[in-house]
């Protein structure tokens, strides 16, 4: 079993770096803050006898030497980004889980033949720069370097300039590395769990997403002296869209979520007719038919709400995965393990995006996920026990050690 | 006649300060390029022969002395601050011809009993700090000093802060002047005179105007991992709400606008619901049950379609002023040197809400209008021609020299 009370211990530590407001996290990936957490997580492996590898995408990857130097590595990894008012636990959850399992090996005098390497992937949450799992994308050839790089913040600083700025570019090919499996620990960021009564997400599938970025066109004009009939709207275009999303994803169930967090209007003032209105739709469903119908459908109705009051409609896909289906090994493995530890657990849908959805397409890969408190996250309020930190880690521990073979 | 060279290519050097993006200007309210514009308005004056006072709120005064010690000043004002992607016209055209005028008047040497007092009001866009015309309506009792002491900018500083951080903090009380007249002329920033074919707008009223201020609370919660049936989607609500006033001004027609400039999502993430949305709803009618109408159905509809998502709606009125109806006397004049100097005329309501809606409370007032191209202000691409900026100000010189009496 890992330390319980160690591991909480250290979230509780990383979490001191970029307090919130609100009891949770702001440290959004490439800040100041995002570099004071890498370098005491850095510090924090080299005291477990890691040695820290960085990639061109600054992720980073602390390897524990297995005993068969021709075996592959078995990755473990999260991320210690955080949405602007994030939570504590997720993805930090995850990095800290896989340094827990490491240490605890050492506690234990566990050896293993394939080598252990703990995984902090860059810019998985997409709060800065979209899309999310930017790292972990390029790492699995799904997204090109120099794309990546081109991302632009909403301050208009790109990924490659703020990596550069904080010193977190490495020397490292992206995706050069070959895993033998991958784990990943995460807070399952929905209520299923709790609802259930179940300690332990066996996480069989990740559900796809689009994102798509809508740029409407209107014409800036006094909010006063415009006349009803002479205004191009962009906003109400805006109104009705988002209206439009969630008919399409009512229309979509079970299986599948549509909605808005981004939004810009500009000049955004109060009374001009803003000029233009940009903003993220995000849809998902675990079934890539409903997900590309879900698509189709919100691309061929937005244009048409745009056209009737002469607002200009573009649309560009920022963010997407297909939906994912986790290796059946690795996950009887996971089953394996809270079987054996005596955890309660069920069959679990990522509704999230992890980086073990792109991990997928290069390696065996699966996720293990404990539950949260009213299915909360991407919220500063978001809550775990130490107790279901806990029984996930043990989980991942035991499902780890056992693909690394002692 | 004024000299419409001389007044044009005062309106072109202005333009210069607080420059936009394309081809207008962003010389908010308090900015350093504010700063700029008033030093330079300042010395125009004093080469006219003018004396400059300030007042608590920053609205500069620039007196020509009448003949008659004992006889109140005819004051002629708008504001020389912009949108942030706002015309060169807006406001701007109104205090260079009220310079221009006195500028002509020194060439003709021409004296008036009344002393001529050319305003710039303070903030009259509203686009930093809400409400528009805040000066103005300090200066007429409606809004309190230290109310508009304490606005705030979206980035939090407040009004006082900058004020005095521009170094235009006057020494004169608000509102202790007292006028013997208030002339405004201003470009229409709406369609009419134009479509009509006229030269000039003779402006009988003003329509009233509520900003209305709304702080969605919604539940802050991961787009993805989030159950449909689970969400308190503020943005969902937002979207409602602008369409339930775009059918209470659609209802209301005609002589009603309603619509929504300026927008915040809080966190502002792609793949988080919004915690919070704020946006200011904007209606006008130039009839004040219609307009108290719209409000009120406004106000009980938003908070039912809350309650059904179970958003949280608060509502605060940021900006209002009940329609206004220009002194008959004035309208006349305006209208008497029109017909003498041969311009195409005809009556307006204006659209727009303008200094001289407040200086109506405390003092005999109206307003002059020229046509814009397209109706379109508010818009960097705002548009005037010499010819219609010249008629307007000859309509002003001639109006004011009259109430000013030779
Ligand atoms: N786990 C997580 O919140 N990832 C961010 C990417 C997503 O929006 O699903
Ligand atoms: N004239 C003008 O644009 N004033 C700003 C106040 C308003 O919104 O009407």
């Amino acid at each position: 079993r890992i330390n319980g009370d160690r591991l909480w211990d250290s979230l509780m530590e990383m979490a001191k770096i970029g307090p919130g407001i609100a009891g949770g996290n702001n440290r959004q990936t490439l800040t100041d803050d995002d570099a004071t957490a890498r370098r005491l997580f850095k510090s924090w492996c080299e005291q477990a006898g890691m040695t820290v590898g960085v990639d061109k995408m600054g992720t980073m990857f602390a390897t524990r030497p297995g005993t068969d130097p021709d075996a592959l590595p078995v990755y473990v990894g999260s991320h210690l980004d955080t949405q602007p008012t994030g939570g504590k636990y997720d993805g930090v959850l995850g990095v800290l889980s896989g340094l827990e399992a490491i240490r605890t090996m050492n506690d234990l005098g566990i050896k293993t033949r394939h080598p252990i390497v703990v995984t902090n992937w860059t810019n998985e949450e997409g709060a800065r720069f979209a899309p999310a799992m930017l790292a972990s994308g390029v790492f699995a050839g799904a997204i090109d370097i120099d794309y990546a790089y081109g991302r632009k913040d909403p301050e208009g600083k790109t990924f490659g300039e703020e990596l550069e700025r904080i010193g977190w570019v490495g020397d490292e090919e992206v995706g050069a590395r070959k895993m033998h499996a991958y784990f990943e620990y995460h807070i399952e960021q929905g209520p299923i769990l709790e609802a259930e009564d179940k300690q332990i997400g066996v996480v069989t599938h990740c559900q796809g997403l689009w994102w798509l970025e809508f740029t409407l066109t209107g014409r800036e004009a006094h909010t006063g002296s415009t006349p009803m009939n002479m205004r191009v709207n962009a906003g109400l275009a805006m109104a009705r869209i988002l209206e439009m999303v969630q008919t399409v994803a009512m229309d979509s169930q079970p299986g599948a979520v549509g909605g808005v967090g981004q939004m810009f209007f500009s000049p955004n003032s109060r009374n001009v007719l803003p000029g233009k209105v940009v903003f993220t739709v995000d849809i998902r469903s675990p079934d890539q038919a409903k997900l590309d119908g879900m698509r189709a459908r919100i691309e061929a109705e937005a244009p048409k709400i745009c056209e009737a009051l002469g607002v200009g409609c573009s649309i560009e896909a920022v963010g997407h995965f297909d939906p994912v289906t986790f290796d059946p090994k690795l996950v009887t493995a996971v089953r394996n393990a809270a079987e054996r530890l005596g955890y309660s657990h069920m069959n679990l849908i990522s509704g999230a995006g992890h980086d073990a959805c792109w991990a997928a397409k290069v390696a065996p890969a699966t996720m293990v996920m404990c539950p949260c408190v009213g299915g909360l996250s991407h919220n500063e309020a978001e809550e775990i026990s130490q107790e279901w930190a806990t029984a996930g880690a043990d989980v991942l521990f035991h499902a780890v050690v056992e693909t690394a073979e002692i």
